[in-house]
């Protein structure tokens, strides 16, 4: 048995998750409404239960063993912590939520509008990550990581499996990466197919470009308009170890281009993405990558928690 | 040949437009996350081209006969207006666009960032039409009316179309109506299956209930959270027609309940809509309309033109 999921134990994770979860549509975006030279395939994320794609992972978790009396635990960001709330409260278990002080007043809230017991757990993501830990040591509860488990990781990897059925012309990916669990899982299912995987950060959180870098994962900077999804201070390592062999690119995107992605979804097609979920879009937009000729070009809009009214400003 | 378009006129328009317009995805949503007794099928049409479904019907007028050197003309409380610019300069012809002053600063600045020319021609929706009305018989402008021509009729009856092929299983439809050009497509399509459609309008603007109450089309108050995008002064000859023998139920529902739609759709999946796009949900929310035992019901969201954040105002 290996600890890094592959194509078998994605597909496993989509039947496991799918009575729980939602199919998220793609939409088809002409070029010339977006200002490309060519069309995109957006899969829309961003309307996920709990406004992102963290339930897939968090209910793989609680739905691959038995939940302890005590619940399950969770250091997040934001996205996370919501989904484990949501993801507890339609299992019918108790959840207790760190986050650290960046988190924003309207995560906060959804957190608790879910039901579940939110805790301020210091001022980075990885001070809550260490009080959760600490209280998980204390309590027994099963903790949900934000990126770093086998199970989350197969669940993240659904995004690919259901994009690969409902679009499989497609040659190419983007996809923001934060802790890594999302495009680690991705890549684990995208491993056996022609289709390349890029990865794309703000500037001011490049934890996987410093990783690929290093040869390792390492401590990086956190900071930016996209810091409060996509601030992890690193990749985990088993993500590592999938976007070391299978990740075509890791590129980075300044700010401004992410908030122009923002304002380019709302304009062309009425989507809030939060910075984070704008982020993959951003690297078209400034050029940071670009498509090789016959490219079919699959975009992740994978997160739309933010103050909805932001988008324009 | 008859002046009302039938379901292989609706087929035509779907091929006719297909190259131009987005084939808006559906959303599954489970009773749960809503607070209803059943699941929802969403369709997305506030994700369409110019953010609503309007570009359907404009598009199929334009390409249905030859555009004259003057362009075309139009009168539009908005939406319509934008989606005759988007056509316009999609197909390489001027446009004149004549706007009530009810109509907000967004819907304008829409319609002249397409390149169209932007007329305020009087109070109300109906004096702005006479004034387009005049301007074309002067320029000699191809008239795209906003509800009442079969072309128009057609195009906005592909909804249907799309909404049949792609979620077969549905029993009922919930529509918003304003001039009636969306739903009277919409039922001629729907004419020959046994899928019911409901038509759903603000108290404050009952342009197909008070018509189907006096027997014909008669003027209704104009007002409340939705007119800029529902208020017609009434429904048009064509689709009243049609509306008589095909739409199973005409109910209201007042602004309050469009504007819990409006959060409701934001909390459950943050999709942006409109008093007008949201209107066709608060119908359920209210109990203005309530599904029968088995009924496999979808909800058409169909317009997202509103600053993003006054859905949560």
């Amino acid at each position: 048995m290996t600890l890094l999921p592959d194509r078998d134990a994605i597909l496993a994770a989509a039947r496991r998750i799918a009575p729980h979860v939602r199919r998220t549509p793609l939409l088809r975006l002409a070029g010339a409404d977006l200002g490309l030279p060519h069309d995109i395939v957006a899969k829309l994320e961003l309307l996920q239960a709990s406004g992102s794609f963290k339930p897939r992972g968090a209910f793989n978790r609680m739905l691959s063993g038995a939940v302890p009396p005590a619940g399950v635990i969770a250091a997040s960001g934001g996205n996370h912590g919501a989904a484990v709330a949501y993801a507890a409260r339609a299992l019918g278990v108790r959840a207790e939520i760190f986050v650290p002080e960046i988190a924003g007043a309207a995560k906060r809230a959804r957190i608790e509008g879910y039901g579940a017991r939110l805790v301020v757990g210091g001022a980075a993501y990885d001070d809550a990550r260490q009080a959760s830990e600490a209280r998980a040591a204390e309590t027994g509860a099963l903790m949900v990581h934000a990126y770093d488990q086998p199970e989350v990781l197969a669940g993240q990897g659904t995004v690919a499996s259901e994009w690969q059925e409902d679009a499989p012309e497609l040659t190419h990916v983007l996809v923001a990466t934060g802790g890594g669990g999302l495009i680690g899982g991705m890549a684990a299912y995208y491993a056996g197919t022609d289709v390349q995987v890029v990865s794309v950060e703000p500037e001011g959180c490049p934890t996987l470009a410093t990783a690929l870098r290093a040869g390792r994962p390492v401590p990086a900077p956190v900071g930016g308009v996209a810091a409060d999804s996509l601030g992890a201070r690193q990749v985990g390592g088993l993500m590592f170890a999938v976007a070391r062999e299978h990740v075509a690119a890791a590129v980075l995107v300044p700010d401004e281009a992410i908030r122009a992605a923002q304002r380019l979804l709302w304009d062309a097609s009425r989507l809030v993405a939060e910075p984070g979920g704008a982020t993959a879009l951003a690297a078209l937009l400034c050029g940071a990558w670009r498509a090789p000729a016959g490219a079919r070009v699959g975009v992740l809009v994978c997160g739309g928690n933010c103050d909805p009214g932001s988008v324009l400003a």
